[in-house]
């Protein structure tokens, strides 16, 4: 999705705010592997405590995965709309700061 | 896994601990689709406070598998050992409260 | 209070499950202390980082205290129901698992 | 604080970044007051599930002072620094990410 049609048909999509997209899929692609490992040890019926210890490990690789994206949101998204007015920014702060708030609390 | 025979070959199972088996399974099968879906959004660039809503979902269903898991641990593998003697309970709490501590924190 | 006449006189308390009562009233001492230099911190409009460092900060010692509570009450109160029966066993763990799942989502 | 003479004194300072301050010290000393009140109720070893149900308002009290301040940071000293350039925006958000993963883990 980086062909000039593709980007001038969505004028308002965020082609690219992601840096280092490959290394997060492939972050995903292991959280993906870690939760199939999760769904094969209930079916086995693994002792209950190394299943909790592998959601934990999930957990906190989700919340990585998070953290970063937001970061790079953040860098991206809301500096550029800073630049374009204050408005523009604090609407892009407001969507940002309740995200936050839900990663916080969950 | 609820033969005479595999229950003997391991002595040490936890087989039949996992109340609503078959619940558990549907709740992890619905989370791996949903880290598909994760990973799909950053494939195609989806705008970020989407994916992290999305991330924050997947972080408290398997919280709930956690809790879940782990109030079946307490109700069979806890309880149960409580019955052997202090030693073995106080031993299995330890364990527990481990995993209870790895939980709140992450 | 652990003479036999306060005893009787609330034979629903649970006076001793908390170990090293001590030591929790110390570690709250210190929490208040780190509430009140947090007020201090805004009342001075300090630098917002180091605020939220602050905060980060007392949330874990809160949580430390909130697991050691319940790794206390686990091995006190829980066992000790264990001991009466099942149902009196599975109706303390059905609370301790409910304060769990709170501390977990908090 | 307000007086220009402190104002010239502290260049660096940052007051006023917070708004609605006098909200933020009326939420903390509410906070300081459910911290004494835990103390207590270990001091009269009351209920421990009522404990840790306090513990949990604590927590989640202490979240949301923590991100009001975040976004109002963001607000002001990160989109203040994003008119100064691109370089002193990215400085502040790596300190501010770093932060917002603090309290995540947290």
């Amino acid at each position: 999705m980086t062909d000039a049609a593709e980007q001038s048909a969505h004028p308002e999509s965020h082609h690219g705010y992601i840096s280092e997209k490959a290394a997060y899929i492939n972050r995903m692609k292991r959280i993906e592997g870690q939760a199939r490992g999760i769904t094969r040890m209930i079916e086995e019926e693994q002792y209950c405590i190394d299943i909790l210890t592998q959601i934990s490990a999930v957990t906190r690789a989700l919340q990585g995965v998070a953290t970063g994206l937001l970061s790079d949101h953040l860098g991206h998204c809301v500096l550029d709309a800073a630049k374009l007015g204050d408005e523009a920014a604090q609407e892009k702060l407001k969507e940002a700061n309740e995200a936050i708030a839900r990663l916080v609390r969950s």
